[in-house]
């Protein structure tokens, strides 16, 4: 059998389910590579050479000669490639990049920086513990305000904004940052969580386990 | 005089400064809005309608019935807009977003908890201190390793992800973090703060002051 142009570098985490359950919703083709971060797979001279920062996922399209790290950018690529799950162009199209910005630069940094501080780091330091569970919370109550006007972030579809905030409402959900007073935002993961493609990406290459 | 359909809120901040040097740069008319986040308008109804999170900056495209937030939604609006910055496809596009993208998700998050911790937290934390020292570090480290065999980030063509890095690398050069042992990435800055637009940006709506 032909072998896929997609390959996908990725280990269980929430950005790298961000890309499984994409691709898994688009029904694209793809080969997977397990980059164990455990093992130090990560820090390996051919993964380096795709990411300079050492991070997963990683995609090649190997038809294109495109090699992409950051998983937005993956994103983007990926729902220009299939043309699904991002309107093309207008009002919509924006709120969906819009709101795929806000989870890049804002829930899903800071959801890390509260995983580091509440379960990883051994100083018990208080004012950092407290500073990120505000800062979490007060994108949570962002994004509950704007699904309880929206089915979903972007509006009326269902979009890679979804995708790429569920890989991280996912983790909290996991290691149970409870969120669950954000109602609207709590219906919502439901939503997201139903859907089959989503249920074959949280498994792949496997499914997450707290810490 | 007919206003122009671009209206920008904003305040002197390196996410600020990003879309000032971009509309800058591209030539577009456009209307400054100062936010001035001391006196906590960005706290005030009118302006979280436009973004329920609060945050500058946010554009309005009164022509095109659009409002975006998020600084790198804005730079991916006003490149598409204007056909300027971005390279329109293939490979250099897709390098365009991925450092774009690796500037929203790292290098600006992590800039802004190092200013956190080291400048505006009164508890010395040291261990937080240490966290954003070492991870800005190491983002400084791979910015320079591209800048070494790049010119600009995504190749040959300055580029909006030149742009959104310029605005967090300025404000590190105003308070003082010193990247000097980068040398290919504090060559890049001398070349991207030498070009007439930028020192245009980086004055509006004030130059920016340290703590």
């Amino acid at each position: 059998m032909h072998s896929p142009d997609l390959v996908l570098y990725t280990d269980s985490s929430p950005n790298g389910f961000k890309i499984t359950i994409a691709l898994e919703e688009m029904g694209l083709a793809y080969t997977l590579r397990h980059v164990q971060i455990d093992h130090d797979e990560h820090r390996h001279p051919d993964f380096l050479a795709l990411n300079p920062h050492g991070r997963i996922p990683v995609l090649v399209d190997r038809g294109a000669g495109i090699t992409l790290f950051e998983s937005a950018a993956i994103l983007l690529y990926l729902a220009q490639k299939s043309g699904q799950l991002l309107p093309p162009a207008g009002p919509a199209h924006w709120a969906a990049i819009t709101w795929l910005m806000f989870h890049s630069s804002s829930v899903g940094p800071l959801l890390g920086q509260r995983v580091h501080f509440e379960l990883f780091d051994d100083s018990a330091n208080a004012t950092a513990i407290q500073r990120y569970r505000q800062l979490t919370e007060a994108a949570f109550a962002t994004l509950d305000q704007q699904l309880a006007a929206n089915p979903w972030l972007a509006g009326q579809a269902y979009s890679i904004a979804d995708i790429a905030t569920f890989g991280w409402m996912h983790i909290a959900r996991v290691i149970a940052f409870d969120f669950s007073q954000y109602r609207h935002l709590s219906a919502w993961y439901e939503r997201v969580n139903l859907r089959p493609a989503v249920q074959r990406g949280i498994r792949l290459p496997a499914p997450a386990t707290g810490p």
